[in-house]
This record gives structure tokens, C-alpha cells and sequence, in this order.
């Protein structure tokens, strides 16, 4: 009974992640009945997503020019790496506001079961990148979840040969999180990893 | 540090109805990230919403022809009208398989404080398709809140010069829900309107 454009809609909003049925009949309604001026709006978003972004050259992060802004900046440490899966995890870390070194985005992690193996990550690069002997500590900033984890030890392997400080983030309560709503895991993680205070 | 482009996707998905920072970067960084065909199928369900679709002339449902698809269908009781707020609302009654009827898009509700009044919604179309004789039952589906109860109110009023029966979707406990997360105002109105089993 639903009209076959709205139907569509619907469709198109569903594929996108973290959006139910009902959700995306919610988006595809609000679109459907967005003003003139506010419709053109996002369509040039999205024309202009696709046209004017593309890979840093150095650390694969999403931009507009060849060399992304935290590569391009004198104020950022580029003796530190921190390598994560995807350039979306960028965004995060630095929502967080700590960190002043540079990136190696992956690209995925290890999951043999989907086919994706070592050689469809940018390991590579990143070897191309260490050789060059500017980074003296990197930080494995990859996902705390069982295809991370491997993925990590695989790193771990393929830095051995130089001299770096290595680290990866840690484990714990989330902060603001509450013991009640964390899972066995997660405590058990806080417990075995319990800092000692006096 | 976020790529401009990407930016402005965010803020335009972040305009959009329950979608916050965080799924808006999620949906930007998605629709950033899909490839060629389903970018192109993406875009053409936007361009069909807007140039494919319009109001019944009818009930306001929203439509592909001039009359929707439940206002012409054979199977539907032209003797009973829904009142709703948004064409969005007959979506989700339709979801429930209940009601075999017809429908009249209110286009909003009484919202004094932001302008929106009598004149503004669509009671004269009402009265032109009362005035008509078929309609024996009206069913008030309004939203259960303040602006949803003062309209329902209204519109028993502007009915009440036809010989017709009216009625309003009941209140209680949603089914499937649970007593500790319901608010008091939704006990209460449980309580009081409970029905005698014996």
C-alpha cells in the first residue's frame, strides 16, 4: 500500500548501518517532505561527497586535497603512529582530543572467513612508511573485538624488526559506564588489567 | 580536522528525525563508502521521491496517481474515515492490519504557540467529504498527546452536525510492554480505563 518512490526510499535508508525499517520510513518521510531550498542542500552534500573526497596519500585518512589536514599539520608529532582499521575511526580518536601523532589507516582487519587476508590490508605501506625512519613509537588502535585482536598480534609480528615502542589501547569500564551494565568480559578485562594505587 | 565534504553530509543527515552526531558521521561515512551502483540506485530513489510522488487528491495520502492507492482500492469501506495527523501515520496503521476503512491526512495538529491553527489544517476538505453522505464512522487517530487531544477535541466539535459515530483510538499499556517502564501517566490511564474481565 506504500508508494513505490517511498518504497524505494525506504529501501535505499535500510542498507545504511544502524538504521531499522521504521527508521528509515522516518528518513525517507522527512526527505519526502523537505522544502525546495533544504532538498538541494543535501543533494549538493551528497554530490560533493562523492566528488571532492578522496585518500591521503600518506595515511589513507578521507580528504579533500592529496595530503590530509593531521598529515599536513606542522603542529602534529610525526614520530607517532597510531594505526586503525578505518578512516571513520579517525573521527573518533580525535573527538577524544589526546592524541597529537599521526595515522595508518588498515583498511579492515583480518576475517579469512569474508576473504579478506594480510595482503588486502596496507601493511605494506606501512612497512614503506617505517622504513623511513621517522616513527619511533606506534599505538595499535584497532577494534577491542576477536578479528582486532588478531589482526594486532599479525602486527605486532610485522613490526618486530624495528625499533619501535609499542603499545596498544587500553581495557577497561568504560568511563561514565556503570559496573551494572558492563558485560563479564569487559570486568573481567578491568580486573585482571587493575591499576594499583597505593 | 574532518574533510569539509564530509562536514556538511554530517550536518545534513544530522537535520534529519532521531539521528544524532554520531549517526549522522555513521551514515555520511557509509554513504561515503559505497561503490558506484549502489551510490546511483541511492540518487535515484532520492530524484523519484521528489518527482514521483504527490498528495491523493482524495485523503492527502501520499501517492504516485492522483487518487492513492487505498482511496481506489474496491476492498476498502468507503463508509469509515481514520482521521490522522500525517500521511506518515497512515503507514503505521496500515503496519497493524486492523483497519479496513479510508483515511483523511489531518496536516498537522492545533499548535497556537507555533502558528498553527484551525485554518491551517485540512477541515474543510473533511467537511466537503462528510457533506457527501457515504461516510457513517469516523475513527479520531490522533497522536495521544497535548496537541493531538485539544484537535480531537475540535474536531468532535466540527463533527458534530453530521449523524455519525465517532470514536478514538483507546489508551492503555503498549502489548509487549512491561509495567516497570511505563510512565505514570500511561498506568494511570490503564487503570482508569480498564476493562472488566468478569
Amino acid at each position: 500500500m506504500i508508494a513505490e518512490p517511498l518504497q524505494k526510499m525506504i529501501e535505499e535508508f535500510s542498507k545504511f548501518p544502524g538504521i531499522g525499517r521504521k527508521s528509515a520510513q522516518r528518513l525517507a518521510l522527512y526527505l519526502f517532505r523537505t522544502g525546495e531550498t533544504d532538498f538541494e542542500k543535501f543533494l549538493e552534500a551528497v554530490f560533493s561527497l562523492k566528488r571532492d573526497l578522496k585518500s591521503c596519500t600518506v595515511c589513507f585518512n578521507i580528504t579533500e586535497g592529496e595530503i590530509c589536514s593531521i598529515c599536513s599539520s606542522p603542529k602534529r608529532d610525526k614520530s607517532i603512529l597510531c594505526i586503525v582499521e578505518e578512516a571513520s575511526d579517525i573521527l573518533h580518536i580525535e573527538r577524544a582530543n589526546e592524541f597529537r601523532g599521526v595515522y595508518h589507516v588498515l583498511g579492515g582487519v583480518l576475517q579469512p572467513i569474508r576473504g579478506i587476508y594480510k595482503d588486502q590490508l596496507r601493511i605494506a605501506e606501512l612497512h614503506k612508511r617505517l622504513t623511513e625512519g621517522v616513527i619511533t613509537e606506534v599505538i595499535l588502535a584497532l577494534n577491542p573485538d576477536t578479528e582486532g585482536d588478531t589482526t594486532t598480534l599479525l602486527l605486532v609480528q610485522e613490526l618486530d624488526k624495528y625499533q619501535l615502542k609499542i603499545s596498544r589501547l587500553a581495557r577497561g569500564l568504560p568511563i561514565g559506564g556503570d559496573l551494572e551494565f558492563s558485560d563479564e568480559a569487559t570486568i573481567s578485562r578491568a580486573m585482571s588489567g587493575r591499576i594499583i594505587v597505593r
